[in-house]
């Protein structure tokens, strides 16, 4: 079987290609394509293929699907975040935002065409038999994590409110995502949501705070986006609330939470060597350089 | 059994309850309640019932979950098309457009939201037995239509192209979700989707030239919104194409094709019973005067 890498790669370029077909305005398949590849780590698709690895991925094109359509809606949360009216990002991965590249409306609509072609994506891998009969549940989880009252969506428009509390803010705008790829990977492979969603919430909220942490202290050329942006728009940031160190011992904390989260199992040591790996990457290098001396907590 | 309109209201409360419960952001609940109540006449709603009940309506619930999330969609759109970078409509149903009283943050999420809710409807009403068997189809046709390469988000899109073939603009703007309508009627009643699509995108088609004469011909007072505000964005308009004694006449054509798809049967008759109240009620009065000495065709 094909890597996971290569399994998402191929999932999002059958997706994209049906969403370019015939007839589509060509300025509207171009910002699609804008969004989406190349992609950026793929971190949600990644945890979504290796847990359904760990409950057996006994049909795998249901795997694909869940994984593709958790990526597609995080590009689609990029691209309306990125919008003039938020974030107003110039840039993203290392290159032009869509609204930058494309234009406002298009990076409007294709973040649209993006939700819709992620519930398409599942829809279509359903198909007959277990994987028929597992669609409703996981259409359900993806609503819930993108939608309102709790998804990513809430969590964006809590920047809309005069006030927040950060843990609120930060398990609906980053920790849902990352809870769908865990609930909707052991979804589509006959496991219980349940069982796998501590995992992928812990895991959320450290990457937030990972995030905070590269917005005050990464390189710009590290990071391929600028940095300062939550003190610039006045968005909560872990860091400006708890300091440096105290920020870092918080995310060294919600990994270690999120590794306990991983259910009992043959699947559960692959499942943690990936989220010492992930968690390594997140850090700026600078800044794990010069906490040698009080080095991080091993994550599991 | 409550009227239709009763279940469509009754429908959308709920779904409308379920995405601001607990945990809302109160803004983002606020914009979503401003988004879809109180509706306009709920055309698209009310033809998928028509059409569930000519195909025997023995899922009602799956029939308003349908119809629903067609009426949803149908919202996103206008709230994102409303914004200020497409028309930047001050005005919307006789009062303050989305952004206008909300924000255009809150507008772009109330937008995303709604898509999200309407799969999320269908999703819920699938349960078990007839109605999960029916779930992939509607999906499938519910993202088609919305989506890219041809639905309502294609539409839009079609209007930051250079150049555009006006059928193929209408087509996708307006008729796609007339379509889903007809569409997702006859597949929840577990009648094939195909032989109800004539009859939708005709009526679609109708309903954008009707609209194209609404905006040069209307009382702003009548129409809850300003006029002349193709011409003032430059977009693509009937009217301006063949004049209106040949926008009238090609609105009377369509409504007489839509009527001619209607498949025969029981249901036929009640149904075009509705395209011709809905043609009457599409034209502004003073201009339905006016054609007194040169009456509309009767629809069928």
């Amino acid at each position: 079987m094909a890597s996971p890498q290569q399994r998402i790669e191929d999932t999002l370029q059958t997706a994209l290609a049906g969403a370019e077909a015939g007839g589509a305005p060509p300025r509207l398949a171009a910002a699609l394509r804008h969004a989406v590849f190349p992609g950026g780590a793929r971190v949600r698709p990644q945890l979504a293929l290796a847990v359904a690895a760990a409950c057996g991925d006994d049909a795998p094109a249901l795997a694909d699907a869940a994984a593709a359509a958790i990526e597609l809606m995080h590009c689609a949360s990029l691209v309306h975040d990125d919008l003039p009216c938020f974030d107003d990002a110039p840039l993203r991965r290392g290159r032009p935002s869509v609204h930058a590249a494309h234009g406002e409306r298009l990076a409007v609509l294709a973040g649209d065409a993006l939700i819709v072609l992620a519930f398409e994506v599942l829809a279509r891998a359903a198909g007959n038999g277990r994987a028929a009969a597992r669609l409703p549940a996981l259409l359900a989880v993806l609503a819930a994590r993108v939608g309102a009252p709790l998804g990513i969506v809430a969590g964006q428009a809590w920047e809309c409110e005069d006030w927040v509390a950060l843990p609120d803010y930060q398990r609906a705008k980053t920790g849902s995502l990352f809870a769908a790829a865990t609930e909707m990977g052991a979804l589509a492979a006959g496991a219980p949501a349940r069982d796998w969603r501590a995992f992928g919430e812990w895991l959320g909220e450290a990457y937030q705070v990972a995030d905070d942490i590269r917005d005050v202290a990464a390189d710009p050329a590290w990071l391929g986006k600028p940095v300062g942006r939550d003190q610039h728009l006045g968005r909560p940031n872990v860091v400006a609330e708890m300091g440096m160190a105290g920020a870092l011992e918080h995310f060294e904390q919600l990994v270690q939470r999120s590794a306990d989260a991983v259910p009992a199992g043959r699947g559960a040591a692959p499942l943690k060597a990936l989220l010492r790996a992930e968690a390594a990457r997140l850090l700026p290098p600078a800044l794990v350089a010069a906490q040698r001396g009080a080095p991080l907590r091993a994550a599991a």
